[in-house]
This record gives structure tokens, C-alpha cells and sequence, in this order.
């Protein structure tokens, strides 16, 4: 798997990410694309996996593992905190 | 495991959730915690787990499984949408 296959959810319309999810499988031919956010944006990234797993892709695409984490990231102020991250993998059936 | 385990995130203060995810293994001595969210408190949930377990429980407390859903809810008005879920299983190292 190449690292074309990871897909960051950040602000953009949430339909970008669906569209995203579903081209990587349907049309690049992926086995396996990554879904990944970091801090208030994890929820989308659920939210974008499951609505194209369980709808645009019912039945070819599920969700194979998800890994949580933690990093420290310093702000524009200097200031280190950590953030919270996801990364959830989606696999061909 | 029991039941008793499984902590649901709301919008009560932050911290309460992360209290209760360390008294389950201090002083409850639960050798797992399932810590639940839904919808827009999947991050809380997402976070919660990762400050109980890098920083209150260093060493002591990991992430064993992450399992991500989504679930058909009828809300107020009678409208049915699918909401996103998240159950995050911490365990004893």
C-alpha cells in the first residue's frame, strides 16, 4: 500500500471525503485506503468511513482496524499539547 | 467483564470521564474498560482514553481494541438518521 492511499480529514465539505474514500477503491483500484484525523476532526473521519462502507460501498468495503493516538504538537503561541489522532483502515471484502 | 466496565461519554466536564476511567482500574480493579461515545463525543471518548492511558495510567493501562459503528436513530421529529459510534476497549498491560 502507498501512501497515496491516506486520506486526512480536515475542513473541507465532508461530501469531499466520501467522494475521496470511494474513488480510491472504485476507479485507483485500492485494496486498502487510510482514513485519517487528528483532534475535533476524528469524528468525521468515523462519520466519512462509515457512511462510505456502509453506503456508498455496502458489501465490498469494511473496516479492517482502527488505531488511536496521542501526539504533542506545539501551537502558534509555543505551547505543547497533546492532540488526539485516528487512523482507520478500510478494506476491500 | 460486566457491564459495570463500560463508561458512556456525555457532555458532562471532561475530566469526570477520565476519573472514572482510572477509578475503574484503581480502585475497582477491572482489568478492562470499555469507554463509549456517540455522534460528536466520539473525540471526547477518543481523548479521555488517551490522557487516562498515557498520562494518569502510563504504563500500567493500553489500548487493547477500537471498534467503530454506526446506528440508525429516530430523533425528535421523527426523522431517522445513522449516527456514528465508537467503543474503545482499555485493558491492563
Amino acid at each position: 500500500m502507498t501512501e497515496d492511499n491516506a486520506i486526512l480529514v480536515g475542513n473541507k465539505p465532508f461530501m469531499n471525503y466520501i467522494t475521496a474514500i470511494v474513488m480510491q477503491f472504485a476507479t485507483k483500484n485500492a485494496s486498502e485506503v487510510v482514513v485519517k484525523a487528528r483532534g475535533n476532526l476524528i469524528n468525521s473521519a468515523v462519520d466519512a468511513s462509515m457512511v462510505a462502507s456502509k453506503r456508498f460501498l455496502e458489501g465490498k468495503v469494511k473496516v479492517k482496524n482502527v488505531v488511536i493516538n496521542s501526539e504533542e504538537v506545539t501551537n502558534r503561541e509555543g505551547k505543547k499539547r497533546n492532540i488526539s489522532s485516528i487512523e482507520i483502515t478500510l478494506e476491500k471484502v
